[in-house]
């Protein structure tokens, strides 16, 4: 191997791996090769054992974020065990059970990384998928629907022994994204916190909310979601659509986590917050969202965004998990089920989350 | 006087004093008659001196925000001096300089009230004017446009002496408006912050910035304004329609008071923010105000907004002012100059406040 001082990586030697993904924003995923790197000295090379499907990932593949990199292999929920380590690496070793979640590597440098906000770092975080690799000349990131994957062991996390691994994988975003902003506006007891919109990202708000000790009051536009709700952990739960049920709730919510991605009105839940309430959106609506004046000012309320977390609170967050044992709900597909579940996704038919058995990809020729 | 046990105040003895003020939506403001409770044992009686004109007497005269009383006498941006006292007064004393501004009372006992946060009181505050007066079996209540005024002890305001009087006014709305915020976000020395907005509230929060000791970015729409922006203390001046200038502020400022009224592009600004920063509305611009996910999210950004402040920070604010000697640019109109006033406000030709002289209205017949 040639190294190029100006480009270390440029020439970087790679070694060939089953993937699955795509070519073009209308083209269904595929089996495809991609490849890893040969693990550097710092780095941790994982065999997948499962991945979660995220909404990124249909956006990232269908270009609905305009920003796609072809060839595009998403998977930012990805769970697995270390089949080697580099020579400086001291975290891991060879059989660890660990996972990856939606950033691979930072400037390491600017204050955001210094304070533990890789995800905001100032430069831009390498994301696990669509990030342009240093280590590939620029090539897009690969992400996790794929047989391994080598990542430096700073942006490698520990998963607790005691959860079940499929069920952990969506934590590494679903988890972290609700997570993070549950922490940071001090989510806990004696504190009455909304959660709107019950799916891959609200189940797991009300699950971590109920556990850090806070009163869960879940918001659904379906009554069919009541019992379920409850079971996730919700103390009350409220048909956002019936103006009674939302006027007996005015002024009286510390904090709101939004989890919808599709258009809604922001108006009507910020005045349900308490004086200084925020409400965080975690979904991202495509369309702008109108807000009044006058539903922030009376109040000194904020309408505010969250996205996942640094690495230092995603460990915070599994060992969180392991401690109070919560994991995803999922229903697990094979590899070449892919296709079809990203389309029920669309349609919101999973309870919540989809999860690949990465041994699938493995079979296949 | 008789006292009825279920409302004792619905035989309140008055006096009738000369205000200006109107009695529908459509008619000019002109010269009325309206009562004035006489003094309780809490009570301060005060001569108006003088009264600065704020937007929302704009917006309440003309019924703009749907829910004016009349007859409507606006004004809360009072300075004067004490008149007379009730026996129980023992804060203020005949021959005091105080001030008077948005509140003049609360319900005293919510939570809000108790943290000194009479602005967002539970049961909703007493207005200055606009308010049903308990005093005055649910006649509004009257604000600064008149020869006096009489308030509970609690709702009163210290001026310190070395400030211009006339100047002075305007602090008891525009100066708390902007002082509240600055100070709730943390504003001060290492932080930097931008005004949007160079007008009544504007020119305020430049000036209170500046002496916070933050690093003070004005924004606004003409050229024509930059000299004005650094001589009121903007430390730097950017012009928001000019996006290359715009984009050398991207993630630069910690905090933004945007004080335009009129409806504006939030996202622009958004952008300018650092992780974690708010924009604060202090503006009400009457139309929602369109907000995209992607605004927020990456770099956990807050929309905010805030409504003047509590009374005890409202003396806080004075108190900083004397101390800096900081007062609001103005213009001195005469009571029966205020409607052509009220045009040339709508138009923006105003540097920075209409201050009305009170004796120009006692003169009048």
């Amino acid at each position: 191997m040639y190294l190029n001082n100006s480009n270390q990586y440029k020439f970087m030697s790679t070694t060939e791996v089953k993937a699955y993904g795509t070519e073009a924003a209308e083209a269904p995923l595929n089996q495809l090769n991609i490849p890893r790197r040969t693990p550097t000295a710092h780095d941790v090379e994982i065999e997948i054992l499962f991945c979660g499907v995220c909404h990124s990932d249909i956006h990232t593949v269908r270009n609905e974020w305009h920003n796609t990199m072809y060839p595009s292999v998403p998977g930012h929920e990805i769970v697995g065990r270390v089949l080697s380590v580099g020579g400086h690496v001291s975290k891991f070793k060879q059989g660890d059970l660990v996972g990856v979640g939606c950033i691979v590597d930072s400037c390491r440098e600017c204050q955001y990384c210094q304070e533990g906000l890789e995800q905001y770092c100032e430069p831009g975080m390498t994301g696990t998928y669509n990030s342009p690799d240093a280590h590939l000349e620029g090539k897009p990131t690969f992400g996790g629907y794929s047989e391994r994957v080598v990542v430096d062991e700073n942006y490698v996390l520990r998963i607790p022994e005691n959860l079940d691994l499929a069920a952990t994988a969506p934590l590494l975003c679903a988890g972290i994204t609700t997570y993070s902003p549950l922490k940071h506006w001090n989510v806990g007891p004696g504190k009455k916190v909304g959660v709107v919109g019950i799916g891959g990202l609200g189940h797991m708000a009300i699950k971590i909310a109920n556990a850090m000790g806070a009163e869960v009051v879940a918001f659904t536009t379906s009554e069919s979601k009541f019992a379920e709700a409850k079971r996730l952990g919700a103390h009350e739960v409220v048909l956002s659509k019936d103006p009674e049920q939302m006027a007996a709730y005015q002024g009286k919510l510390h904090f709101i986590l939004d989890a919808v991605s599709a258009q809604h009105d922001i108006n009507a839940f910020l005045a349900l917050l308490r004086v200084d309430g925020s409400l965080a959106l975690v979904g991202a609506p495509e369309e702008a969202l109108p807000v009044a004046a006058f539903s922030l000012i009376p109040g000194r309320k904020s309408f505010s965004g969250s996205m996942i977390g640094g690495i230092a609170e995603t460990q915070e967050m599994l060992d969180f998990c392991g401690e109070h044992n919560i994991t995803a709900d999922i229903e697990m597909i094979d590899m070449n089920e892919v296709n079809e579940a990203y389309e029920r996704m669309i349609k919101g038919d999973v309870k919540y989350r989809f999860v690949i058995d990465m041994a699938t990809l493995k079979g296949q020729n």
